[in-house]
């Protein structure tokens, strides 16, 4: 195991009908708030159901800044920075999934500096002091409603960066699994496969050998969140299941399974960004994509870790070599089952587009220091992606 | 999976050579301390190695209440609290184990009421503002360090009470599995124990019969901690061993096993503190002694959790009713093999005491409020314990 540092202080009101708490949860930290949530879902759910009688039963002076798309953007950001401080409001309320919870991250650090917000995403700047802030999850994927991280797309220049700092972790974040409920089958999957990508991240670019406590936590929940993703695509108001994917997403990355793991990479959101950034195909879509790809190129370089995924997830036994590739198939098959797509051609992208993704991610895995990855190995593992 | 609201603001400094930081890490708190810690060990390896040096040059002036015992005393902690008040302390330093920062809690709780402290045990008072706390960890057990609980004994009223409040969480807690390097056989094998049990109480208390993302945690924790207990009794120096006991204690009894769990109970704990108050045996000697009883007794009346316990902690295959009770044969079996005892004639105590031991047990199953424990039961248990 690894020296650590870790401090999560959000806390997390979990559970049916903790929609409502937000009122009373936002009164403590201001009377005036920017509300900010996405196009469809939150307007059907999310917010006319609980969360606006309550945040105005509390008796809250509410700014609207709704529009958020996924993958959101850099100028819908830098407009909510200008009613946060027209209004001068004192909170931000954000009602949705990742995409809004990053677009209200970057508004909460962005209203109290000078400069321009995409400043703390090109590094130039750091991020002292934020507003605070309060969010009600609406989809099962992301995890930032439990940890400092944001990712925002800048269109003027075309680049998608991340932020991360301890001051962005929202103050209090209702994870209610009914919100959840109306999650069409697509975007279910495409959740649960990028929470178990955040784990697998994690778990297998490790360069610790030794890391027994986080690895069983991390195979329980990359087991329980296929569990639970097969539940609610039966039956998408089962309650247990909806509450299972929710919690198990949210504890894949908010620094729990990271701690004591060391230095860690993100090479399959590395690939995977430069497909969403030139096709308009959803993050997780993209992610079952690459995931087997990237995974069967590592198990030829590091089996016994693969060997373990394989033995331990998915009960396989032999040797390493067959646990290792076995278990990736399995995955696969997983992917399939639910609808998330494994080959480009699936998503309609040519194999001879495949340098141009290449040259794309490279430009990424300079940013993100991953140096194993030329665009030898790049196009080795995008050519397997076909 | 139940609601619940997770909040844990305790900072936690994990690895190699950091009890070093304590110094900076508590001039953040305050510049004038009292430093608590107890007998033998702290001196032997906490204090005087890094703890000490490092409060020192961070330029902090030092109060020492040194003496904390085992089962830590109110009297104890009335001294600290006077201590304290007389000082005018801004912050409290534990350097110890369970009772050290049980014991500094209550001081950090009791100097600023002017009312006396057990009045907090006895629910008559509620707890509204500490003192800052930070924490020097040196045995893997109780958990303490990154919870809002704390157990302390009344000698004039024969009481041990507990308090659990958010306010009592540490600011920050370091936890360096080097200074445990000198535990000896005996009380770290009690403290795996002492984890285990925690771990347990939960996984086999909650009535929730669909926990399954909170199961694997603590399935996982059960593994990891009997396998890096073994690997430490072998090799006391065994870092990896020492790091991931440690950790796994703190994770048994953080809130992150039992966040989802609703409602559990410490029916082990109940029996074993009448052990340890009327007899003077360790807290993990004489859970060691309960568990394997009380697990039987609670098998036969609802196997399927003992079961699935069997199969996924040792492997196990077959029956519901062979894989729960071959579960607890294996807990037994490990028990033994790290020498904690089992029975209660190997640590001297006669099946005649046993109606006067289940007689105390019995007031505190009321307390506790464990209305299905009435004397009969705890009878029945003890009697398996002999």
């Amino acid at each position: 195991m690894q020296n650590f540092v870790l401090y999560n202080p959000t806390k997390i009101i979990f559970g049916k009908d903790t929609a409502k708490e937000i009122g009373p949860e936002t009164a403590a930290l201001g009377r005036k708030i920017l509300l900010v949530y996405g196009k469809s879902s939150c307007k059907a759910n999310g917010i006319h159901g609980q969360v606006l009688p309550s945040l105005t039963a509390a008796g809250l002076e509410i700014i609207e800044h709704g529009g958020v798309v996924s993958n959101p953007l850099l100028s819908h950001v830098r407009a909510g920075i200008g009613l946060a401080r027209q209004h001068a409001v004192q909170a931000i309320v954000a009602v949705g999934g990742g995409s809004v919870i990053d677009s209200a991250k970057a508004i909460a650090a962005g209203t109290l500096v000078d400069h321009d917000v995409w400043q703390f995403f090109k590094a130039k700047k750091s991020i002292k002091k934020t507003l605070p802030l309060a969010c009600v999850l609406t989809l099962a994927a992301a995890g930032s409603e439990m940890n400092g991280g944001m990712v925002l797309t800048n269109e003027e220049t075309r680049q998608k960066f991340g932020v991360g700092n301890r001051l962005l972790c929202p103050r209090v974040s209702i994870l209610d699994p009914t919100l959840t409920f109306t999650v069409p089958p697509d975007y279910t999957a495409y959740g649960a496969v990028d929470a178990i990508a955040h784990i697998l991240e994690f778990y297998f670019t490790t360069r610790d050998p030794a890391t027994p406590v986080q690895d069983r936590f991390m195979e329980g929940l990359v087991i329980n969140i296929m569990a639970s993703c097969d539940r609610v695509l039966r039956d998408p108001a089962d309650y247990q299941g909806r509450a299972d994917l929710m919690w198990s997403a949210t504890l894949a990355l908010n620094g729990w399974t990271a701690a004591g793991l060391g230095m860690v990479g993100f090479p399959m959101h590395m690939i995977e960004h430069s497909l969403s950034a030139l096709y308009n195909i959803a993050h997780g879509a993209g992610l079952s994509i690459v995931m087997p790809a990237w995974m069967r190129h590592q198990a030829r370089l590091r089996p016994g870790k693969f060997s373990q995924f394989g033995q331990r997830v998915f009960n396989l036994t032999g040797s390493d070599e067959r646990c290792a590739m076995a278990g990736i198939n399995r995955l696969e098959e997983w992917f399939v089952s639910v609808n998330s797509p494994t080959t480009l051609s699936q998503v309609g992208i040519a194999a001879a587009d495949i340098p141009v993704i290449a040259e794309n991610a490279l430009a990424l895995a300079r940013i993100w220091r991953l140096n194993e990855y030329g665009k030898e190995v790049i196009m080795e593992i995008l050519t397997a992606c076909r």
